[in-house]
């Protein structure tokens, strides 16, 4: 079988498999990973997950471990409901909310349903690997928008969303992760929000607003979500489970306007056709019982020393000039170096990995074309504060000696 | 936001959401469902699944609420390996097994990385609705090749290839289910298995071996899958845990060719990056502790019995030359009654749960191109053996209704 001359154009684009072969070397044996961006172990409820789990079996065991509907449990888009109200002051119907496998599966169904190849994406630049990987699986051209320590830079996008409606091109939404983004670790100003709320009303384009990290803030002062400022049907939401509670049980939500609800849940319906039962009552008892408000401020506890951690090995051992956003909440931040001859991150990570025994993303990872060289990701949140220290110590001196 | 001018041309075919909304009616109190292929309760190992559930988190919590590895876990694709070995003859490297959240999942990725708008699927008629909702939405144009009792005609399976081949047309793969078919309840003869295996192979078109009811034969002789009748590289097959374990778990796997694993895997990273971590220890667990063999077993004495009762049912109360298969295994039965004028079970379902509270599905749903007015799909692993056979003396009172 020439398996090789039946794969649809969507198979030939970039397999990202170069990170996956990365990861697996940066899990070695003495290897500090500043690369994936897991939680903590040190972060999960284990012994009240494992409390809740007995209890689910024991009396709603049937129902676990049984098929469920396909837009989710309705008292987990109760709860859900309730809770985007509480921590994002959005007014969002349980019928507005649509249980996925994890935030990526929000966004690869929004793809599913919006796009069709040629059709233009925008997003910050840089921004998340996983949803640049989707965009390109679904042949989107994707028009990035340059940030700064404020986030997307919204004056440059009313720029650009000028430009395509001269050119008669409608992009078909805005991606933007507005706090703690991935992998910039900046949080966009209330000032840009309501600018790029209206600016995207305004050309009738709508927004996806991947929110992954927005909970977990420990420092300076919170931000309306975007959903919470549109006044119209223009901002889609996407939520996760596995940043606050536990990605191992691959939950997340969106939460669309009623049009776009009932296209997600078909294709839902035709992807996996549901979501974990099981996951869905674990969630559901853990955020009523408020295990999952406990663990965002234990989170916090965490993330706000490592962040710290991370940030004095960045003072002390990269070099001189070498720039960074002081985190404020998430699990990343972005670190820029001098440009200087030889140095591409990209091309230096498996040495990195190899032979300092530290792992990172690199920058061009983040961007659809292949900037960043002299850029990459650190993640802060899943390794233990010394080998924090002992990490930025190793990178900080490989990458000090090309500026000699 | 005018959301209706923004999908793309895939989200706007049918939903199915007939379907759902009739399983939403169908679930009334007082309505005896027919229709859902759902494993009944009483198949869960629910003791046991709660005492691997609580051993996990105790052991290994961190693990089972991390991400996990996109292929899913070594040591349960090193399990598969061995049960595809035991169970189905199929020699299966354990890099070959992806973890799909549900066999779905994996019909989903096989036809993403395969699929092109306007090619060519070949199913059985009729086939699994979910799989046509699939191949649907990504624009395939399905050719139905006509079963009887035996499931596929082979024979006419060998004329089209033929007549696809005159006009250079190369189907991208044939989808079909074997064993205990979905809906016909049909099971592949051997010597059919062994002709349709080899007219692929000579054609060069793959085969997508859907295995989800293999395991579960209470009656007549075994069968070899297609996949342990490869000698080359032209099955791909698809496995679930929802119908031996629990679908609550969302858990199955694809056992593909090394490059098709691959791109599998890489379309699986921008699905939804992993299948749940617990969920995957949790069937390795139920798998190494005999607790899924055990439930098979337990699984085939409570079929036997249902399916006994459908058919008693069918026998003393459906229309004179209604003709139905004789279940040897799985979930379902095919129903055609005699054609009479009137009589479209698509259009008399409605009446059939509000009236006279049973559902069905309809024969409709299983056809590509709206054939089946006068059949219909009944499902005897969920409902209680009384409500089967009041089920079937509901519904063979209504049909037998338009033969007077």
């Amino acid at each position: 079988m020439e398996w090789e001359k039946l794969f649809a154009p969507a198979a030939q684009v970039d397999s990202g498999s170069g990170i996956i072969e990365i990861l697996r070397l940066s899990e070695e044996p003495g290897v500090i990973s500043l690369a994936g961006g897991f939680p903590a172990a040190e972060m999960f409820s284990l012994t009240e997950v494992r409390e809740i789990a007995d209890r689910i079996l024991a009396t709603k065991g049937e129902v676990a471990l049984q098929y469920g509907p396909t837009p989710g449990f309705t008292p987990l888009r109760e709860y859900l409901s309730e809770r985007m109200k509480k921590s994002f002051a959005a007014q969002v119907a349980p019928e507005e909310i649509v249980i996925t496998s994890g935030a990526l599966q929000g966004l690869d169904l929004i793809c599913r349903v919006l796009l069709t190849p040629g059709d233009i994406v925008i997003t910050e630049a840089p921004t998340y690997v996983g949803a640049l990987q989707t965009f390109s699986g679904f042949g989107a051209q994707v028009e990035e928008i340059p940030t700064d320590d404020e986030g997307m830079q919204v004056d440059l996008l009313a720029e650009r969303l000028q430009e395509l409606e001269k050119r008669g091109a409608q992009p078909k939404f805005i991606y933007v992760i507005p706090s703690f983004q991935n992998p910039g670790g900046t949080t966009l100003s209330t000032v840009r929000r309501r600018l790029l709320v209206d600016l995207a009303a305004s050309y009738g384009v709508p927004i996806v607003e991947d929110s992954a990290y927005a909970e977990l803030r420990f420092a300076g002062s919170s931000k309306p979500s975007l959903k919470s400022l549109d006044s119209g049907e223009g901002v889609v939401f996407l939520g996760t489970f596995s940043k606050i509670l536990s990605p191992g049980l691959r939950l997340g939500w969106v939460a669309a306007p009623p049009a776009l609800a009932e296209k997600i849940i078909s294709a839902k319906q035709t992807n996996d056709q549901c979501s974990s039962s099981l996951s869905q009552y674990l969630a559901l008892e853990c955020g009523r019982q408020g295990i999952i408000d406990r663990q965002i401020e234990n989170s916090k506890e965490i993330l706000k020393k490592r962040a710290a951690a991370l940030v004095a090995g960045l003072a002390q051992y990269f070099p001189q000039g070498t720039h960074w956003v002081e985190p404020e909440g998430g699990f990343f931040t972005w670190v820029t170096l001098p440009p200087t001859q030889g140095l591409d991150t990209g091309q230096l990570l498996r040495r990195a990995v190899v032979e300092e025994k530290v792992a990172y993303v690199a920058g061009c990872s983040f961007y659809a074309h292949g900037q960043g060289s002299n850029q990459l990701r650190l993640c802060f949140s899943y390794p233990p504060l010394e080998n924090i220290l002992l990490g930025t110590e190793r990178l900080g001196k490989f990458f000090s000696a090309f500026y000699r």
